[in-house]
């Protein structure tokens, strides 16, 4: 499998249908259009749809079914960027090496395009098809839960109150299961669902999802300690000045290095199941835990 | 009809389901569900969320089926208004007589609560029991659009670029549009679809709610030159002083009345299909229609 050619076109494939959900970006009011796909076509690597799509075809089903799904949790994850990296929030100036979308837009609009790209994400559910198991409502209720209150905005907030404070390393945790692991096992669900899976299946890419969105996460941490702002497309080192809560400041790196070490087995694990049908899954969790740490 | 005591027991009504979707106030991590309760229960009128309820019963449904969709729109309109209010929008420091929820929990804190109000609200409608016509799929796509940067958003957007421009009255119809009269629209539209309304019922509810909304928002706008802060519960001639679009600010007070009172008669057009059935609904108007003004 040359995993390039398959990401690329992968990319491809999702930003053609981002773009088919999205009004244009002349449509009135004009502001919001622009700002909402100045953020969600900034070059992003698509990870948590590519992943949705390929849970959909570990459990059997068809791509098409899936990426409805896929495209709505790339609108989650956007505007939980955008809403990150507001002044009162992160206060970041770069994202994916361009200027933030409140540094281009101003605040109030980046605001407003964060609402919209959760919404819009919201109706792209209402148009993904039922299957035998899985209702358009269970569909929309998994979504909601894991962008909601008690996951995604948790850990938001978890995070936002650990600034400056020593955490504990079960804190580290929580923030970023919720943080980060929540939408991403909400992807691979949403694509195990789209396929019909069964509750041993289903339960399977679950584990898997939370094990690599942890992993994922864990070493996203890591490269912010050891790599360069040009490298990243965002400022590096900005979580130690920020003084956030990340792995290695509170377990070390090499500890860090381990526990994402750790965390990759247990996300291949999670795809015994599969057997062959988990080669691409197999294939996109070795990329995204190989990256340069 | 005795509207008083009816208002008090549908506000008690719809503020006991609202409770009952909300996580609890110390639920993980608390302070978000603090914030979002403190916006969601801070003295609202339920306007919203009372007309979908009694949409339901003018089209011969219950209140029952109405009730998970009236507390969705109730959490929009709220998400709508806390980040509306932030700084970086219109900069409010009271919303119904106490400070607005970015003042009490800082600004990141608010933007995450709206998000989070946004985000209950489609899991809330995942509840929603379909019927014969209109399944939750359909119903969430309703209410996505209604919520989305064509509607809802487009309207704040529209409305934060006039800030301190001229503009003209065809302008002024389409923020109003949007930011209230869509919302206000959907409420009761959802309120006719949990009753399963035909075509025709459908059609003369959403008449009624465009007009409504529509005079609803030319009342706010004269109250705000016309009523003191006391009263309003929110800073009075705030608008005039954020140079705001406004009604009596393009086309004076006199003609903002005579508008309201045309709106107000275009809404009751719409009842008349519904002759007895239309009773609340055309009572409510009539109250929402007759404040001091």
């Amino acid at each position: 499998m040359n995993l390039n050619a398959y990401l690329v076109s992968r990319q491809k494939m999702i930003d053609r249908a981002l773009d088919s959900h999205l009004p244009k970006a002349n449509v009135k009011p004009p502001t919001i259009h622009q700002a909402m796909r100045y953020s969600l076509f900034a070059g992003g690597k698509r990870l948590r749809p590519i992943l949705c799509l390929a849970a959909a075809e570990a459990c059997g089903g068809k791509t098409s079914q899936a990426l409805p799904l896929a495209c709505a949790i790339e609108c989650i994850h956007t505007y939980s960027l955008v809403h990150d990296d507001l002044p009162s929030m992160d206060n970041d100036d770069f994202r994916r090496g361009r200027p933030t979308c409140h540094r281009v837009f101003g605040e109030g609009i980046a605001v407003l395009a964060g609402d919209a790209l959760l919404t819009v994400a919201f109706e792209i559910i209402s148009q993904a098809k039922p299957t035998k198991r899985y209702s358009v409502a269970t569909l929309l209720r998994e979504t909601a839960a894991a962008a909601g209150s008690q996951r995604l905005i948790a850990g938001q907030v978890a995070d936002l109150e650990a600034e400056g404070k020593k955490v504990t390393r079960q804190q580290l945790r929580y923030i970023h299961e919720n943080k980060t692991a929540a939408i991403l096992t909400t992807a691979v669900r949403l694509g195990a669902m789209s396929a019909n899976a069964d509750s041993k299946k289903l339960s399977a890419i679950t584990n898997f999802g939370r094990a690599l969105g942890l992993a994922f996460q864990v070493i996203d941490d890591i490269l912010d300690v050891t790599q360069t702002t040009e490298k990243l497309g965002k400022s590096a080192g900005k979580d130690l000045a920020a003084k956030k809560a990340t792995y290695p400041a509170v377990i070390g790196l090499e500890k860090s290095r381990e526990e994402a070490g750790r965390l990759t087995r247990q996300a291949h694990r999670g795809l015994a199941i599969f057997s062959s049908k988990g080669e691409t899954l197999r294939a996109l969790a070795n990329y995204l835990l190989e990256r340069e740490y």
